[in-house]
């Protein structure tokens, strides 16, 4: 069996590698180069990495993802239509989320900027202090790593809101979904202080939070976006923060990454920006992951994971 | 019944009246000044308003303190020697203490502050990420408060340790304590990366955390102090966070409170304050909880939170 791997990232390229041949001793592990010429029978990669990759690669049976969002492979004008693409699920990414989400939610609601402010100026000041019950979190997007946020945050005592595609339920949590049409999406967010925006990116969930979906957040809510930056629009948010109804948001992703130099974002006094860390591939497990479901294709068996190309995660 | 209320705080004072007297409508609930003569039943109080307070509430039947922590109460040289001093359990603050040191953990942990840096240089820079298994978590002090803190480490995924007086077993968490001897301290302090300071001021904990015991942490260690200042030896903290053995400290107490201007705290890069704010009372959920206690102690039931001189909390 042979296993091309065509990350962006030389190095990352290794470590795939290297973790591969670990996990599969049996298999051919090989990193893509415009000279290779063996055909491979799986890929590891997170977006093609040449337009002829896929007509170089014809025998692959599986594509697997590197990352957990897939929409620019599956933009590829050349990924062929029957290929089976396979995300990562979790693999250490879902504790990385919600580590992130959760201490950028208390380090808000606990004023650590305000409080670092006044250490500047050796002021001992205490503020009024904050109720969580005041703070309900709504998560946008019920994955594998948004379940995992839903719990980290309920488990610190947080009341939570759950929004996917089609209805779930989840103990403790309230949940909203797509499939319950535009009055459930209004309702969660009426319902939401704390915005966690985690869901895939597709032509459902573009440019979803607008000006108008924002706006229907709780006053002086708190936006997290750490799925894509197509999710939120740029201006709208900005227009939110300027008038006052979002009282901040933190952000890990954007439109254009890494985030252009003059994009307003970086230097407005309620946004916090992250150079897309929130929650990073973790090689290890992720091989171990890819390898155990390469096993099971071979042996004929369904794994989970597989993209459904008409919802597009 | 005569309740008096004798809070160090004017507003306060207001607060716990009003909510006392909607607590047990039957009761006398009135505030201590210089020239109240009648004799109450229950005081409600975080220490002596002043030296004659004893000799002038001789009918005293218990004293409810206002905060978890009662050494200032305990020093007083006229509190009787059989009067019950009962402390608060909870009430909400352990919800508190739990947000603010697992918000306070995760800012070091995800390195919030250096990317705050960055951004305000427009700096895009992923720094290497960090594995919460190499940051395991030890709580010394396992009361109401500090066992709800290791159970929200814990949801996170962090693994950890406890150390208390005796010897306890909690699910998930490994145990250490005061009665395993010197051996087990430093088994505490070897296995542990970020140190939580949650236990009352005692003879045994008073200067507990000196430049020995600091020096035995994981190097590259966080201190967390939402204590009292006294359990921990300023200088040793300076010098072992100087010698590079400490990353950093989040300070809520102090030695002095306010912490005075000069104190090398307020400036050292490695260290953030706060002004004794981790966990405030909130008056709703502990008057109902002296009240109830007060309508046990009336009818000659027990009452838990009942202070063991003997151990000083």
């Amino acid at each position: 069996m042979r296993i091309i791997v065509a990350h962006h990232n030389p190095a990352s390229c290794e470590r795939w590698r290297n973790a591969l041949a670990h996990e599969l001793p049996d298999a051919e592990v090989f990193i893509w180069n415009d000279a290779e010429t063996r055909k491979a029978d799986y890929a590891i990669a997170w977006a093609a990495p040449s337009q002829e990759f896929f007509a170089r690669q014809p025998r692959l049976k599986a594509f697997f993802s590197t990352g957990a969002g897939v929409e620019k492979l599956l933009a590829s004008s050349n990924l062929p239509v029957a290929l089976p693409v396979i995300r990562l699920e979790d693999a250490g990414m879902g504790a990385q989320m919600a580590t992130y989400c959760v201490g950028t939610a208390l380090n808000w609601i606990r004023q650590r900027d305000e409080y670092a402010k006044q250490q500047q100026a050796k002021r001992w000041q205490p503020l009024p202090g904050e109720d969580m019950a005041d703070w309900p979190v709504g998560i946008f997007g019920l994955g594998v790593l948004g379940r995992q946020v839903a719990e980290a945050f309920a488990a610190l005592g947080f009341s939570v809101n759950g929004y996917s595609r089609s209805i779930h339920s989840f103990p403790g949590m309230r949940c909203f979904a797509e499939s319950g049409g535009a009055g459930d999406f209004s309702a969660f967010l009426a319902a939401t202080r704390i915005l966690v925006i985690l869901a895939p990116l597709t032509p459902q969930t573009r440019d979803r939070f607008d000006r108008s979906a924002l706006a229907q957040l709780v006053p002086n809510s708190y936006v997290i976006n750490v799925a894509r930056g197509e999710l939120l629009v740029d201006d709208a948010l900005l227009a939110l923060l300027d008038s006052g109804h979002l009282a901040g948001a933190a952000l890990d992703v954007f439109r254009q990454e890494p985030l252009p130099p003059d994009h307003r974002f970086w230097t407005h006094p309620a946004i916090r920006i992250t150079p897309h860390v929130s929650a990073i591939t973790v090689i290890g497990p992720s091989a171990h992951q890819v390898a155990a479901k390469i096993r099971s294709l071979e042996q004929g068996a369904a794994v989970s994971g597989v993209v459904d190309r008409s919802r597009g995660y």
